[in-house]
């Protein structure tokens, strides 16, 4: 029977990720807004001073099987600060191959990300739902998440690059 | 004439940051959930690898007049990342006390974390409003940002403490 480990991800994932982000967004509607490159992914995630972090899930097949692993579902996050309560991580995608959903590996991926956040002194994990993807707001919510549009009024906003740059010449 | 400088903060303004973090909670009525305090934005904001970076608006005085320069305003952002658009700054808290409003200086300070954001090669500047706030959302507005909850359904999702402690317990 085949297992599911979830390992931080390395720059040779790189190719997988990029196609994974493709098929989140394009499963959001939103496919035409992915600009990002694979050299892009590597030179921010894998150098330095990464602006990501990133964890893969990956299918290990049975030992008596040739197959290499199968990288099926990944969680790429940062850390971020809240005034109010300090350090933070957000989870900017958590996303699993359609063939490989039902199995709690998404929540084995938001798992892997909270402890290390908690490693790290956080305080909170936020995300962001489209409010028409009631499967994985109600996943969030049965997982203790709050949804804080709806409890607060957050709403998100977004400067886009020629909006910030006609801003800033001015 | 006073003028205003918007200058990079230092350890120093934690005890002016903190003061307005806490004025900023108590005009979004959310004063309460403010847990932080001036030895953790010293500690995370001015290490080696700092949590956050923060720009301060400071009125100086005329030269003929004796008085120190007055904090008045501060932004607080860090460095994120977009899967679509790559690398990206979030305005975790824009705000300049009542009393010195509607001279542009809140404009000023999203300026200068904007051009911060385009010399580090970012796309895009990202921040969240409360609905209940139409002078902030319309000044967003006019400033050419997007309302991404109203035009794509985007909610803010949050785990607390609690929650992350129950699930990576698991």
């Amino acid at each position: 029977m085949a297992s599911v480990r979830i390992r931080e991800a390395e720059e040779g994932d790189c190719g997988d990720i990029l196609r994974m982000i493709r098929e989140l967004a394009d499963y959001e509607n939103l496919l035409d807004q992915v600009k990002i490159s694979e050299e892009a992914l590597r030179a921010d995630g894998f150098g330095d001073n990464p602006f990501f972090h990133c964890v893969v899930a990956e299918i290990l097949p049975p030992h008596s099987e040739p197959q290499e692993p199968r990288v099926v579902g990944y969680g790429l996050y940062y850390f971020i600060y809240s005034t109010w309560k300090g350090r933070s991580v957000y989870l900017e995608d958590v996303y699993v191959m359609p063939e490989y959903r039902s199995q709690g590996i998404g929540s084995k991926i938001i798992k892997k990300v909270t402890e290390v956040a908690l490693d790290k002194g956080c305080s909170q994990l936020r995300l962001s739902v489209l409010d028409w993807n009631k499967r994985a707001m109600n996943l969030y919510k049965a997982l203790g998440a709050q949804d804080l549009t709806e409890a607060e009024g957050w709403h998100n906003f977004c400067f886009r690059g020629e909006a910030m740059r006609e801003f800033a010449g001015n």
